[in-house]
């Protein structure tokens, strides 16, 4: 009995020891937190929010009942825990066209932030919005108009972006298929990026996005997370500061599509640490310089009103050629590199 | 230079007992396997096929083109690694209105059948089936439909299972809300499951399923895995058998919609084991009692052909009260050991 309390307590420390060298290494090593195996506390998935609602229209299908009740508007969580978690968590919030997939493997195959920022200690709470991926789509008003009860105006809008309009607004290049000088993004590998595009219900749903509520109650239940956002969900963690500032920890909006407006109420942005992030060629976007400049205005605001906030683009820090998916980029590891350094310097366990 | 390299072999000596304590347990041995942390070797995500069309009914909404190429009909891929892996990896392919997360969290938050099964040492692939989930559906009719240019008859169809329907076809009880006694789901959790449920575009894909020569692309690539499906993908597994055996080490089909026909080509059934697993009260539905029948001709007329099938069905085997959610009922695990027996005892790695 003792000799089995003697192996297991050997077991636990040498779990520990392997934990401690693979899980939490000290910033900027990263070949330690890249090389060999990892280790996971927990991981699993859940889903926060959604609603009940009743339809007569969810089948055309015989085999499949018309009438009935169906739950919409729920978020998919897929997590990740590291032993010895640091205790400020990552949810991250992929934009447009996207899911979560978003952080995973590469379009060339290499390592994304979800497993690195893993590896460096962090708990990671991904997200699938809201009428995306695994998240439901309400479907029963295109039932509706297939069985001539709703005139076909009334279908939702969704919308897929063309590999050729997803180029110039991912910042591949100027126009389809030219790339900037020194970009980050592998091109040889769009294809895989391509793949991971698929249809976005989100101009067909509710204001603000049903997304937003369910990421200030999972700020809530985390108590201390980075709110994570790209592209056309960069608002939403703004947005749910606006529900309720509790677990928000900081922001990290990446090349947000919308900052909060200058001349609004801006007391919920001063009680976080706000990073708002751009990449290369932002200037020769006639897309990107206008939402750079909003969020200069905005930032500018949020300070003047008491907030902790900054801008940053990443040339500025020596950080050259980062696409709009800066997260799959070549130097994807710098910038996230970059990202766990500006978490570590301003961000506090939420109180 | 020496003591660098002592060193690592050092950890790598303790990351090798780690790995071997947590990831491959001895079959019987749930308690080693469940507790504790575990040591992942890869994990990612990648997809598999799809294909380019263009449309100029893309959106509806001005601010993305309605012109341009988009992919579609790939199928997403989340795979982990476990040290040490059994060559034979496992791949799970979800059911009707479900994604990829089926087996994941349970809805009572239990471990699901991807995490144990890496715990137990296998790799495990988990898909989203074709237009489901994270694999893109072609959404370019119903803005067609919307622009007035298509007919509304022609929309897809799509289908979303109610609450109601999918507690009969999911074996609950008898009819909604009424239980089966003993039943295994977690029925206190349902909420979760309707949370889970997404709308199901099958019926509006090609035949068969993309997913199928997906899967059987994977197949080829993975070398030796068995193909776990369920319920509305019962069948695909069989049907990537006919495009190619090759690395299909074997089939489990959990509570196959369809199996192949008694009386069709059976030799492609014939070069792998092949499970077909039901639970309880199938004969009390009118849905699975016919389906049941109809396996079991099958199951018989492929080893008539020379093939190695088997039907089970769960209260045989002493394991009771076990619904059609199997990877999510209350002995989920039990479920689990029970099909790794199977797959420790008939499948071999294929050559």
């Amino acid at each position: 009995m003792t000799g089995m309390i003697s192996k297991a307590l050997q077991i636990g420390v040498i779990t520990l020891t392997f934990a401690l060298a693979a899980c939490a290494p000290p910033l900027g090593n990263r070949n330690a937190a890249m090389s060999g195996p990892f280790t996971i506390a927990q991981q699993g998935s859940f889903f926060v929010g959604g609603h009940d609602i009743h339809s007569d229209m969810l089948s055309t299908v015989p085999k499949y009942a018309a009438s009935g009740t169906v739950t919409v508007d729920q978020m998919y969580v897929h997590y990740q825990i590291p032993v010895r978690a640091n205790p400020i968590s990552l949810t991250l919030i992929h934009g447009c066209c996207l899911t979560g997939m978003t952080w995973e493997t590469t379009p060339d195959g290499r390592m994304g932030w979800d497993e690195y920022f893993v590896r460096r200690g962090y708990s990671t709470y991904i997200i699938d919005q809201s009428g995306r991926g695994r998240s439901a789509t309400d479907i029963s008003v295109i039932n509706s108009v297939k069985a001539g009860k709703t005139p076909p105006s009334q279908l939702p809008a969704v919308f897929a972006a063309s590999h050729e309009s997803a180029w110039t607004i991912f910042r591949f290049g100027p126009e389809y298929p030219k790339t900037f000088p020194g970009e980050q993004f592998p091109i040889e590998a769009q294809a895989a990026l391509w793949q991971q595009m698929v249809p976005d219900w989100s101009a067909s749903l509710p204001t603000p996005n049903p997304s937003v509520p369910a990421l200030s109650q999972l700020a809530i239940k985390l108590r201390s997370t980075v709110l994570i956002s790209h592209s056309q969900a960069g608002i939403y963690p703004f947005q749910a500061a606006t529900i309720d500032t509790q677990g928000i920890a900081g922001i990290v909006a990446i090349e947000p599509a919308e900052c909060p407006s200058a001349s609004g109420d801006l007391v919920p942005y001063t009680k976080m640490p706000i990073l708002v992030l751009f990449g290369d060629n932002v200037d020769q976007s006639t897309r990107w310089a206008p939402r750079l400049k909003a969020c200069r205005a905005f930032v500018a605001a949020a300070n003047d009103a008491g907030g902790k906030a900054q801008l940053v683009l990443l040339p500025d820090e020596g950080i050259h050629g980062n696409t709009h998916m800066m997260m799959q980029d070549r130097n994807n590891l710098d910038v996230a590199d970059w990202i766990l350094r500006w978490i570590d310097t301003h961000v506090r366990v939420a109180s």
